[in-house]
């Protein structure tokens, strides 16, 4: 289950300190142009030490391609690719081998696996969606082939406006604390008549893309939660004809979906973070054995994720979209 | 993708009007007991007319069990199952098949599949949860003997406390509108250690399954959206060892899921419901080229669904549940 | 595992003395015409009774559509569809509820799933390919509509030619005895490019499609175990520019597929199914315990399934082909 | 669709001269001990250059292990692997890129993908299997802890015996020409119960892994197309009560499978090799409009692939038998 999708699937791996995290991203058409450069700036946009309160882990994050693109063309075939840990410093993690730090995955993954790699978090750890950048980078250029585009942005971090939000970083970062926030995304340009209808309504493929984005605690599209409180009559997305012939809403309540399927309207999605779970401070816990322990602030960790997460949420819409995209060329004979 | 689930699928079939809803259960491990009528009396809980405020059709939802189960217990074969549809009024539905409801699937579906079954709304109607309901209503009892149980309880209607509600929904029953509300759903009895830690996390999955129930604009886990406006020392859920020696934590916060996987307590999550899109007064809309016309209400219509939706968000989560327990099963050799 | 396909799904379900054989075939694109009649004519072609050598048992095998197609016309959603069981005589098994019959499933499912149901075989009877026929009927109409079209004919029958296995089938009745044979399918009309180019090789498919009838002992495709004993040169299936301008084959005994993918040619293949385990004459076995008993001949068995098998194999290679052809639309943006 | 298996999925990737060949082998059990230097040592039997008639081209084929195995233990999480291609000579192939070689892959990969990476053969080149090997090789370490081994033979080479295929090859290489042949392949130590009864058969899962080999033109198990001429009473697998309480067979007509189920009886099959479709002499062929061009032999290939795919034939077995030995872990609660 480290694979997702059904026509174009990402499989992913590695370990934050091992020799390298990697994917395949299989079924993406043939013939498409990829520019390796744009990707690399695509995921680079993920890099730690570009923004205030970001770990200080310091990755390249070169991306090598190993399959699949030839003659800057896709060939249809399976891309395989890699990005090397080069920074990985694993005797700040010597603890956490028989500790359970809380709000992490250690004691999870030890009741699932028996074993585990305790360094950085092993695969839990948040390197491992430099995987998924590097897939959605590829999706995204596709995808512009298209027409369609994807942008994320922050909507809200540590209980403010993104604008207040840097005061509000600076005396978190003083306390030894985190903060977790709201990102939005929105994607243009996606015709009508993509998603499947049961199972795999459109949103509910995005909504396990992004809860598979380590930290999401929460998911919603178009007015979302806000909806549950309105009236029928209050929501209706009217349809008009427009003076291009085309049928659209008047408004978009529903984000661009109904039924599971687009409409041909902006697909809009909000997506909540919990705060980051390594705080700079001393925090108490147990080690394997039940015993208490005192967990001492060690590694390099993000003071919020926000920035940092904004090209992987673009990365997990536009892998949903490209695949659902592709789905629908079978819809008919 | 009329199927979900891993080991443990459901796929199913019908449309409103056509003779009967199916699916097929397949992977449910064999010898386990299982009482049809407890299995009845679940799925009748999903029908009609029997809460203020539910549509008047009225179908009596009898389970036919075709396969798979033998003198009580099941074979590990596929589960094949019906509910005929009785009750069908197709008359009702003739204006529909050539205009687009507002905020209902018509207008996507015909963009998706070109052709489509205009009655009642074809497979995009809500008729289609029935049988997730039946088999949900398997994958419960299956938990019990687990010892997991699975509860959805309504945590917020038209806009306030369920307590409160009568009085909204009368007023807006008047005016020919209808409600959203919010369904809580708990489950109790997870062992540590379920869930896949990729993109099969646990609440992704839960969130795919409880987004792909019709109406559905919103999920969350734990405290959620809440979430995002806290401090990470403010949702630290801390280990604590218990008097039986096991290790459980002081609050609760990340809903029982951690890094994807559970961590033994309490599962807890949030689904938002948007309000019946189906008003009982007209309503402007456009026909497929694009001329308007004026819906005048018809059919028989849920002014609230969240009663009748309970069974479904809990067929939902146990799916997913005695799915994950199966997968677990395979991580030793 | 009681589905087979990418995009176009078969999920089967039914046990040979339960209620009914049934099935969901999702996937299929919408707007293609079916004619029920002519469905109905080809799953006759399986049924009992209409050859020497086939079982007495009389089911009528109407075909009861319950979704997926209105109007004459496939919706795009799943097609579920249903086979009652009438002229099951479950006396007739309770000797083999605590026997196992040598080259049976008797035993290796008891060891599987620990409870099985005995009664016909279960879910393991032969009877189960009828839901195989009416999925694939209903893909042969599709595929005629492409212009492709199957054919499975008999060419070895109890050691020897077609037209000599009427004396053969006489008197290994008279011994009480049973055959078996081969049966050759041809594929014509299908464009080049189809089959996936790795693990999802068409001949791989279709190969996997073969194996899974009851009795199929062997697969090959072209000259297949032939051809292990050619050199190079005698088997080079050599190009040539043909009159319309098309690119072919001079011979082909390649059958169709090379690298995994149909090159336009006729793909040819070759089934081999082993004598029908089931004698009309006292066998030697022993009981769930390991007693010595001998198995007197009761029930309604086929000498030879030959004839009624032709359907089913004509049914999985449509369903494989049409699969195809729809994962092939995905190949480019 | 390039990734094998169920619950233990197999995902490859890399073309026969990018920068190199990987995988990445998911769903593998936590906890299990692998050893490098064994797995190493398994992947040079499928090396080039080590027996009379294999292809001059050498390459190390040193495995990289990126993820998913630890301080020589499997995490359960995915085993990202690379094999580096170090000695690809692409100027050999330039030809190749306007013309189509006779039962290649070359014709029917344009047709697919309208694009193709022509050198070496791209990703239809059985340098692909490389990466197979490497999985199958830790499948079967695993394997082994569980008693259960794997073992292929050539059983046939050249028409003859393999005793005698010495005197054939060089004859055969002496004209420039190729051989092919059929391998055996045995698996001791299944338990009963092992393979899915209806479409995922262990013998259909079987074909299908092995008719994806490269060259694979049949498939059988067990007495295979022999059976096809035997009489039912000649290949009844008698039951017998062994001294040490167990049950099996007298004889093994089935080859270890029953309905699609192991019996505890060894798995046999057979699996035929079209001889190599590269000759090295002057073949007629066509380019890529139809004019009429001489293929010259160039590159570096394999007069007889038999000894080399001997590993290719036990990993894919080790694949599937693993595979399924974990699904039937989930058979009961």
């Amino acid at each position: 289950m480290n694979t997702i999708g059904k026509i174009l699937t990402l499989t992913t791996f590695g370990e934050s300190h091992g020799p390298a995290m990697g994917g395949v991203l299989d079924g993406m058409p043939a013939g498409v142009d990829i520019d390796l450069d744009e990707l690399q700036c695509f995921v680079d946009r993920r890099r730690t030490g570009q923004t205030t309160g970001s770990s200080s882990r310091s990755e390249q994050d070169r991306v090598e391609v190993l399959s699949g693109i030839w003659q800057g063309k896709t060939l249809g075939t399976p891309i395989g690719f890699l990005v090397r840990n080069t920074d990985a410093r694993s005797d700040d993690y010597e603890e956490i081998a028989r500790c359970f730090r809380p709000n992490h995955a250690d004691y999870t993954w030890q009741a699932k696996y028996v074993v585990r790699d305790p360094r950085g978090g092993g695969r839990a750890s948040a390197r491992e969606t430099v995987a998924r950048v590097v897939a959605g980078g590829i999706a995204i250029q596709a995808l512009e082939r298209l027409g369609i585009t994807v942008q994320a942005t922050v909507c809200r971090c540590g209980g403010t406006e993104p604008g207040d939000s840097a005061a509000v970083l600076e005396r978190v970062m003083a306390d030894g604390d985190t903060l977790g926030g709201i990102i939005a995304c929105a994607v243009h340009g996606v015709p009508a008549g993509l998603g499947e209808p049961l199972f795999g309504k459109l949103h509910a493929q995005l909504a396990a893309a992004m809860m598979s984005i380590p930290s999401v605690h929460g998911f919603e599209y178009g007015d979302g939660f806000d909806m549950a409180d309105r009236r029928g009559s209050e929501v209706l997305d009217l349809f008009e004809k427009r003076e291009d012939g085309t049928i659209g809403t008047v408004t978009n309540h529903s984000g661009g979906i109904q039924g599971g399927i687009s409409n041909g309207q902006e697909i809009t999605m909000r997506i909540a973070f919990k705060p980051v779970p390594t705080l700079m401070r001393p925090v108490p816990s147990i080690d394997s054995e039940g015993n208490p322990v005192t967990l001492q602030p060690r590694g390099r960790h993000d003071v919020c994720v926000l920035q940092r997460a904004l090209p992987i949420v673009e990365a997990m819409a536009a892998l949903v979209i490209l695949d659902n995209y592709l789905i629908k060329k079978t819809n008919v004979l």
